[in-house]
């Protein structure tokens, strides 16, 4: 039966054991009482919620989908319900800071519930998946009144967010954007533009809607350096209703459940956020949390499709396999669970599960870091490594998702086609991770000019040097993994290499393989997470035939071929790459 | 705008050039009158009825889909006038034989058609899909009476057929099929049992529908050597309505147009169609056609990505572009089709396209020889060789098929994830048909344990003769392909090699890797079908600018390092696979 099982022992011991992340939290004053067990705490209540109260929601609200009635939409049935449920249990302030009513805890932990949510419900995830990104660009380029108005309801998750950037001729070029905002002798501005793609711009889970709009001032210079922000609410200070008018919903392929709204604003009330001109600053600050937060959609995604593919697979019969494990007796057909063809397609999706999560979750301690670490240095050097990291987690994890979430569709068979099975949906819903928050392409390109080549690739060397001690401190029983990591790292540092070396005279040559170099160091991110996770079970003790070993031998014995073409077309940068004809 | 252009320059370039089909249908009697001039008027006019017929029903009839009311089935408006002018055009009769009616013309014609269909519109093609497949069993199995009285009625398409297998125990292991049949007084044969996955088991496009039920006889012994076929009409001889019951339909992913059938039989009356206990015999006469035509559902789900995303990448703008093709001026934005990321993912998607054509029909044109070759060596060892083709065709198209169908939807960002745009149907619609006419694994399963193993590896040895002339034969300009191509010989002929080398002491071996060899020969076929199809370029002196070369060249330069890592896992079948634990 399609269920969700709150993976609890995998992300305890990745936090405590793969990352350690317990002895960084005791180096962090911000983080000073938080340990390993009020961590474990708190990950399992997130677990119940999003198993108890949001996962029955899922499938119903997928068929349900969103309604546009007279300018209002309703969510699906149950949607409010796991909302007022979320806003109790005091989710929405997780990670928000303390003084203005957050709970203080670090980002790897709210990463940690976001991919819980997402496994469970990935469309109701959208509408509180904006709050902290709404919350920190708020707290940071608020001015005092605004944050006062309306930093403590987005915190405690009375009033949800949205995010207006996508017009229709202006989506990875938001130059092209055209909504203008006019200033009001009273400071104020009056906002007018379409906007379109707009999560969560008009639903009926709260009393008001915090509209954080780009837009464009009278004087603005062209291109995005003329871009500012404006907070626009669907409901005035006075209680009137804002000019803030929803034309239409998207008919999409999945996350029916979430309002995705074409939003007009007619000279709608807004308040200015930060600088003139400087709107995308004020956003790319939350950029690297919101686009790992779409990352761990590929890992919810993952897990819930692996999950349940193993939990099929150990209930239907077809056919004879060939050999099964000891003890089980040749009768009748077996469990597909023995076949081979089976057990490739689950220990894969298995290690991968696995591997992403380090990964993943890697990023958020390193915006932790980042964050609050005493050490400017330390501070410094981990949000240069969580800046290369993100845009690889973001593509990576979310290409994963939908592939893992289409070959665990295959162990269903034609029951995996239709909707009851539950399959089907994750595939649906898991597509989009690749489009929004910056296409994956877009993010090759960000990692690529803005990460690698830049500074003389002193992050990429760092994060180099920091793979190649776990594989040069692993004992001898870890060989399979050290081997493998060690020579993807040598591939990973030719390559790059080669295109430092082909970008000086052809500019185009690192944006022809820019995929090839996500991908390729996506998967040296998973040989390193393969290689860390299996010293964490060897200094555990953890004996040679516990489960948790066998999606890591799989990794190391079958999985680490994938990785050569990508770096072979990335040591290929200066070939070039053809014109394509119109029709 | 989304729509459908038959690409008949690549079709006949294929035909006529790649394959050069006229002159093997010169020395076939059967398609003696055939040359390359009436076979493109056929394909021309299949185009014209595709395009403006077939393809205005598609994207309406996935949102409408069919209801069952009553235990009647409504398929979505406007799918009856399209039956109707198909059946008109005489398309049903296209590869069925004069003698009972049809036009005797090639099944690789058959396939150009049927690419045309599902290009046009899957769900649709699904109903007259398993006409030619029924037509086969009966003009081979059927009783003299049963072929009188159904196969006329069938080649003309004045009525559908159903094949019923599935049970829901029963999938891949059709051993487990329970639904019986008891012999009458009369020679007739009551039928009881329930059937699940039945693809148009009712619907109201034609009056009668024609049932092909496996089934068990009293005596019948157990699996799968005690099924037999039954044909079960839905209106009985005598004009009343037999006891065939449709009791539901599944809400499926995809190809929503078409009745997906949960079907009763309730002592219905039928008749046997060949011996007792041999229906799968007769059945797997038709299985390399039907699987053929699985994998011409995945060519045709890519080129309608391909074509599509290529026009929309000449309409869009965004962004700056680093460089651009020779007179086109920079100002402002660029078309997305000068962007690197854009230009890697088009030229592949054609370069797949192409490739895959070349492939499927060359599937196609063995199953002509084998079926019409006056020799009798050439028909077998043209079987032999479709036999090898046809799982790769079926299992590599469908998973291209679908995984390009995803990758030309990211050329639309966030305009491709909703229904209006197009492409998100096609991914999924493309999606099923890695599932149905035996799963993608059953296929690799098959390839390896039946075509590849026995008799010494005979026809796959073949196989890499005939590919290694087009290597050998290549003059210098050619050198990138021919190079390509005999590595990739190299490479399949050691895996094989090794994998028939561990066989012996290790009958798993194979299995473990079954899936690696048929993507790694899937590979090899397209490296074979971009040599050929370069080399039929050049003898036809095509200048070096024309746009056809592009996708040649796209592939020689970047994408045959694709096939290495599922060679290696080949090379390395010894290794052992793990068991899955349960939770």
């Amino acid at each position: 039966m399609w269920q969700y099982i709150p993976p609890l022992q995998s992300i305890r011991f990745v936090i405590e054991e793969v990352l350690q992340a317990p002895a960084q939290w005791a180096g962090i004053p911000a983080f000073a009482d938080l340990d390993a067990d009020m961590a474990a705490q708190v990950v399992g209540e997130a677990g119940r919620f999003a198993a108890e109260v949001l996962q029955p929601t899922n499938g119903p609200g997928d068929l349900e989908g969103c309604r546009l009635e007279q300018g209002e939409v309703r969510v699906p049935a149950g949607y409010r319900g796991a909302y007022q449920a979320f806003v109790d249990g005091g989710w929405p302030a997780l990670a928000c800071d303390p003084e203005v009513g957050g709970q203080g805890l670090p980002q790897l932990l709210n990463a940690v519930l976001f991919e819980m949510l997402v496994s469970a419900n990935h469309g109701w995830s959208m509408y509180p998946g904006l709050l902290h990104g709404a919350y920190e660009t708020l707290k940071s380029h608020g001015s005092p009144e605004l944050r006062e108005r309306y930093l403590p309801k987005i915190v405690s998750g009375e009033w949800l967010a949205a995010m207006a950037l996508t017009e229709p001729a202006a989506g990875s070029d938001l130059g092209l954007l055209r909504t203008r905002a006019e200033p009001q002798a009273d400071g104020s501005l009056k906002v007018s533009g379409s906007k379109i793609f707009i999560s969560g711009g008009e639903h009926d889970l709260t009393d008001n809607i915090v509209h954080l709009v780009l837009c464009r001032l009278p004087d603005a210079p062209a291109g995005s350096k003329g871009l500012s922000l404006a907070l626009v609410p669907k409901v005035l200070p006075d209680g009137g209703r804002n000019a803030v008018v929803c034309d239409g919903l998207e008919k999409k392929m999945g996350i029916k459940g979430s309002a995705t709204c074409q939003m007009r604003y007619e000279g709608a009330t807004g308040w200015l956020i930060g600088e003139p001109h400087r709107g995308l600053a004020a956003m790319f600050l939350m950029m690297n949390a919101a686009r790992l937060h779409v990352g761990l959609q590929g890992l919810g995604h993952l897990e819930m499709a692996t999950q349940n593919a193993v939990r099929y697979a150990h209930e239907r019969r077809q056919l004879r396999a060939p050999t099964r494990p000891d003890g089980v007796a040749a009768e009748g057909p077996d469990l597909i669970v023995h076949h081979p063809a089976m057990r490739r397609t689950l220990l894969r999706l298995q290690a991968l599960t696995e591997g992403l999560r380090v990964v993943a979750y890697r990023a958020a301690q390193l915006i932790d870091e980042a964050e609050h670490h005493p050490d400017a240095d330390r501070r410094r050097e981990a949000q240069a490594l969580a800046a290369l990291l993100t845009p690889v987690v973001k593509a990576f994890c979310t290409q994963q998702g939908f592939d893992g979430a289409s070959a665990a569709l295959q162990v269903w068979g034609g029951y995996g086609y239709t909707h009851d099975c539950g399959i089907e949906q994750v595939v649906r819903d898991a597509r989009i991770a690749l489009i929004y928050e910056g296409t994956n392409e877009i993010q090759a390109i960000d990692l690529v000019q803005r990460k690698l080549l830049p500074d003389g690739g002193r992050a990429f060397e760092r994060l180099l040097v920091q793979m190649a001690e776990v594989a040069e401190e692993a004992p001898p029983a870890l060989r399979p993994w050290a081997e493998a990591l060690t020579a993807q790292l040598q591939q990973a540092r030719d390559g790059v290499a080669a295109l430092r070396a082909a970008a000086v005279e052809d500019p185009e040559a690192p944006l022809r393989v820019a995929d090839d170099v996500l991908a390729g160091i996506g998967h040296l991110m998973l040989a390193w997470a393969w290689c860390a996770s299996a010293r964490a079970l060897l200094r555990l003790a953890v004996p040679e035939d516990d489960a948790r070993w066998a999606p890591l031998r799989h990794a190391a014995q079958w999985l680490m071929a994938d990785a050569a073409p990508f770096w072979q077309r990335v040591r290929q940068c200066r070939q070039p790459l053809g014109w394509v004809a119109s029709d």
